[in-house]
């Protein structure tokens, strides 16, 4: 049994990986709005009020975070900002942040998403975001200290979100939640570092 | 002959960009201090004061954009946003105004690096960014309009920025600008679009 704080754990993904981790570990749910812990990935101080409050923790798992969706021909730098400030820098400052307070050994799974390898028209925001954090945990791999791990789930549209997402994600094949929810499993239960789960 | 602006035209990189095109096309150049035509592609009022002053042109070329360089454990979200904000979104806003003032048909080719895909240390935010650019390029071309091409170029460290770069890069084998200088030509002079051309 290891303590695993899951971030985001009301949402569609979240709540899968909280159903397929919990029969076997202690689960801290976390999130913006509605789970008992409450945290704003984009703020430090409120990242630091939440390890403050949960104490030594073995495992994180973040499956927040949102990117703009528009038009790139009208996209601003502070619309494409969004993307940058929220799902890839927040998951960023949850790494660099939740590191400290994590167990020797112990692991941060991350999200990014299918856009970074396959573009959707009004995905531009959302592919750069989610390449992005797929270099940064190459990158804190490599120096993440105590023997800490870092992966990233990269999923497709799941089944569970089709009715809003499918417009975006026409002729992807989507993947039940189910299936997504075991690459999180896989990186918090296996042994690998710097990895980039591809679902779907 | 084709009018190509050339940001960062007095870099390592740039001058030599300049070298393998001029005897072509007409070279326009830019950068941050040293060039004829001065910008800074981290505001928008330069770049927009820049393209107002150049009038339409055929191709822009960026070989400019910094990134921030440290230990990730010490790392803060004030030093990521350096290359979030320069290097990354730098050289988005440079693609989506610079797209406006492009002929039908012109292309952008932005620049990446190595560290995308092979980190080292100290080089979270730089495989951050490089790995966001790549994103970006791949889904910027799926919505550029009137034929507008858009490629990144990613080199490996430069055998002439060895001197500097070198003790970052042990290892890896460096290329001759020369050869890094290529790839941004077959960007320009290329038909393909949304591509990574990896050096090294």
């Amino acid at each position: 049994v290891v303590k695993i704080l899951v971030i985001g754990a009301t949402g569609t993904i979240g709540q899968a990986v909280v159903n397929e981790l919990a029969p076997r570990h202690e689960i801290l749910h976390a999130g913006r709005s509605r789970a008992p812990l409450r945290v704003d990935i984009t703020s430090e101080a409120s990242l630091r009020e939440l390890f403050g409050s949960v104490g030594k923790i073995d495992a994180i798992v973040c499956a927040a975070g949102n990117a703009h969706f528009g038009p790139l021909q009208t996209m601003t730098a502070d619309q494409f900002k969004i993307g940058l400030d929220d799902k890839l820098l927040g998951q960023v400052q949850l790494a660099l942040i939740g590191a400290e307070h994590l167990t020797d050994g112990g692991s941060i799974t991350l999200t990014s998403g299918i856009l970074s390898r396959e573009p959707v028209k009004n995905g531009a925001n959302a592919s750069t975001v989610n390449a992005a954090i797929e270099g940064f945990v190459r990158a804190a791999a490599i120096e993440l200290p105590r023997g800490i791990r870092i992966n990233a789930v990269s999923p497709t549209v799941v089944v569970e979100s089709l009715p809003i997402y499918g417009p975006y994600f026409r002729g992807f094949e989507a993947a039940p939640v189910q299936r997504v929810a075991y690459a999180y499993a896989k990186s918090v239960e296996g042994a690998q570092t710097g990895q980039v789960y591809c679902v779907g």
